[in-house]
């Protein structure tokens, strides 16, 4: 096996307040264990993956370091975050060093997102494509709607993907479509859209779904048990 | 308690091949009970429904029968279903008495669909919208992709609703629709949507997914595992 060619950005310094209950989104529990934890241990498990940044709240570092001190294959930076994810995002990518080839940023509210897609996503981007994001189709109908919640219309959803993370560049393009970001976009492979340069979308995980509300974490507990043991 | 005002119609003759093994999609195992059994029982469970017609495939009808002998909760007819989705649809909407106020169309396939969500399509339309969906926010950043996997552009989500089923209707407006179905559709609202009537998007489940993939499946698994007896 070679060296690890990539590094994992986890942007984890939000509040995160749509799952409630004053605890910063990325530290809520799972299983037992704080989102986080599940989402960089599954990160770190990947051979191609040697480090793994997380941006987290400054008033939760140390914290965050001990949480993360048990979790083995990959070497674990924590950084403080700064107010908006793309700042958290360039605050870890600074402490990638030049000569990792692969760049991932991943969202830990994700945190289930198998190890199997990490690898894929590297693969990808290793393969030629400098921006690569998982996605899946869209296995509902979509309606728009208007503020009343009244069907305006119904959308063609063949052509869409609903997409993950983590999605992976090369260090270069990432550090570029940071330098260059007019504003704040919750989507890094947008802003490589915004350059007008080409993105790849492969085949995501239904397992990396988000954990956004109450119920979605139940969904995720029931996912969990499933899996047996932590990947 | 009154009598139920509500029949819940499922139109399960369709090969349904995407899930594969050759057995009927809406025939496959979740837990030991095929997915029809699962969504028929938590529609039979609503005290709103009387009657739950379901549309099986012709060499399948005395299996369907045997299947859902047990269900308690509501009369449950099967029928032959026709050769399109729409086709048993009108075949299942066909046994159903004028004295129905509310009528339910459910895809089997969204075998986990709670009781609950049945009772608030059916109060939503008593409460005098005459086409109900439930609907979910789109958590994912969606992307358009063209027949490459290359992002085309990224979809603005935030007026967008991923609609799942139970649909509900009042009968006369799901028999006008029916009767002036031009074409085959997957989705009863949007008969009524090509009426130019108004359709309301009420807030959906994440339990009410639909089960199409294999890795559908193993989710159902875990919810059903997490949700402990049957509802």
């Amino acid at each position: 096996m070679s060296a690890p060619v990539a590094a994992a950005l986890v942007p984890a310094a939000g509040a995160g307040l749509r799952l409630g209950g004053g605890t910063p989104k990325a530290l809520r529990l799972l299983g037992g264990e704080p989102l986080l934890v599940h989402a960089v241990r599954r990160l770190a498990a990947s051979a191609h993956v040697g480090l793994v940044v997380v941006a987290a709240p400054v008033a939760e570092l140390e914290a965050v370091r001990a949480l993360l001190a048990g979790v083995e294959g990959a070497r674990i930076e924590v950084v403080p975050g700064g107010a908006t994810r793309q700042q958290s995002v360039a605050a870890a990518l600074a402490l990638v060093p030049a000569d990792v080839e692969v760049v991932l940023v991943h969202d830990a509210a994700r945190a289930l997102a198998p190890t199997a897609l990490v690898d894929a996503v590297v693969a990808a981007v290793l393969a030629g494509s400098a921006a690569v994001v998982p996605g899946v189709p869209v296995a509902d109908t979509l309606k728009q709607v208007d503020a009343h919640g009244q069907v305006i219309t119904t959308v063609d959803r063949e052509p869409l993907r609903a997409v993950q993370t983590p999605q992976g560049f090369t260090r270069d393009l990432l550090v570029a479509a940071h330098a260059g970001a007019p504003e704040a976009l919750t989507d890094d492979a947008g802003l490589v859209e915004r350059m007008g340069l080409p993105v790849l979308v492969v085949e995501g995980s239904p397992e990396a779904f988000k954990v956004t509300r109450e119920s979605d974490l139940r969904l995720a507990e029931a996912v969990l048990a499933a899996q047996g043991a932590p990947a």
